[in-house]
């Protein structure tokens, strides 16, 4: 499938070692899914500035777009700004917009803003900044890399954001077709339909429950009258091989 | 931290279409953690060959282990098995051992074993089996990459029966400090116990409640003395910041 591209970075040691569980890539997925932009990897990477560098570097070359998230704090570990600055080549810079922001945030409340916390105002030169409708502290965009922050509920604000500036690319059509029987009685036939119709692709799902088991077929393709008559010759053959299938939805 | 090392590759596009949420990585790093291997990093790639071979390739180099899982069934998009013996420029040949493994599973059963399901007993050449007590069909390990299947129980209970024939690292010891305050008041301090204790790695993850916030600070380092140290430190230099941080658990 030729469409729009893009890879996800989630940035933290913390989701490496196990104590933080990551909820970003499956999100994320859902939306870049939802906008026809094809997700070709997602990489988990430790808060290193010359891993980031260049796992960053790597990402941006192979992809339209970069997803990242985690590390943009006020604290010491939080070198994601630093390393996307210099896998770029240009500095990192006080931001005035990003300041105010910050300013805005904070008056009226007890919290100062210290000179530890204006860090969060520091934004590479070049980029425009994401807004952070949660807690003020801006995410940036720098060539075709999105930064954001790691808490998910920030992220997602974030994200939805920028979405409607995203490039659409074609929402592939996706089809599942339920086969009550294992997935080694309708190999064969997946396998077919596959071979027959190249754009389509073909993923194969068994489950299990107490009792049942099945195989959930999915027919993907950004052309939607292909995938239907994929889908509705695979339901076809799997009921002539003496299985059922139910229509694909 | 000079340790063991391992990286997860995560194999399958309906990970990265959002359709099936990830739950392995989660899982295989706090494992990790426990045995005292360092995860470097997490990859979630697509089930095509070239891209297979070329991630399993660079991960293999740079860590001690690779555990990979999804791709192992008997269909046609099934192609992890073959992707990694030709990473490593073996053949894939019937497994007898394995063979026997399915036939002694689907005795009295109404499940025929036919060709489609006996793929999975083809096993890259050299490699030696990872035991399967769910389902039968065996993972494998070639060289130091662990290749198992994509649903987490079967990956769970595979890793399950590896895990004690894996080498031990030393295991990290891990402290959290509770700080009853945002991070940026306190970011200074963690900057300092960073910059004197080198080899305690010192991370900063902020938390929010209705009407509470404050700033786990996890402590991490190989030396449990130090990081004893270095957390008893934090917990005074906070308190004399004027903030409450609860001892270090």
């Amino acid at each position: 499938m030729a469409n729009l591209t893009a890879a996800i970075c989630v940035i933290g040691d913390e989701i490496l070692s196990g104590r933080t569980k990551d909820k970003n890539i499956g999100w994320l997925a859902d939306q870049l899914t939802e906008l026809g932009i094809q997700l070709t990897e997602a990489r988990i990477i430790a808060d290193v500035k010359e891993i980031i560098i260049r796992h960053i570097t790597d990402l941006s070359d192979s992809n339209d777009y970069v997803f990242t998230s985690g590390g943009i704090g006020p604290t010491h570990d939080d070198i994601t700004t630093e390393s996307v600055a210099q896998a770029f080549g240009v500095s990192v810079e006080r931001n005035r917009e990003a300041l105010q922001r910050l300013e805005q945030h904070y008056k009226g409340t007890d919290i100062v803003l210290n000179e530890v916390r204006k860090k969060m105002a520091d934004i590479p030169n070049g980029a425009t900044l994401i807004d952070n409708p949660v807690s003020a502290a801006p995410g940036f965009c720098l060539k075709n890399v999105y930064v954001m922050a790691g808490v998910p509920s920030i992220m997602q604000s974030m994200f939805d954001g920028i979405a409607p500036s995203l490039k659409k690319g074609t929402i592939p059509t996706r089809l599942t077709v339920q086969c009550q029987t294992g997935e080694g009685n309708v190999a064969h036939i997946l396998e077919q339909i596959s071979y027959k119709y190249e754009r389509v692709s073909v993923g194969s799902y068994p489950w299990f429950k107490p009792g049942q088991f099945g195989t959930a077929v999915v027919l993907t393709g950004l052309e939607k009258n292909t995938v239907v008559k994929a889908a509705s010759e695979l339901c076809v053959l799997v009921r002539q091989s003496g299985y059922e299938a139910e229509d694909a939805v």
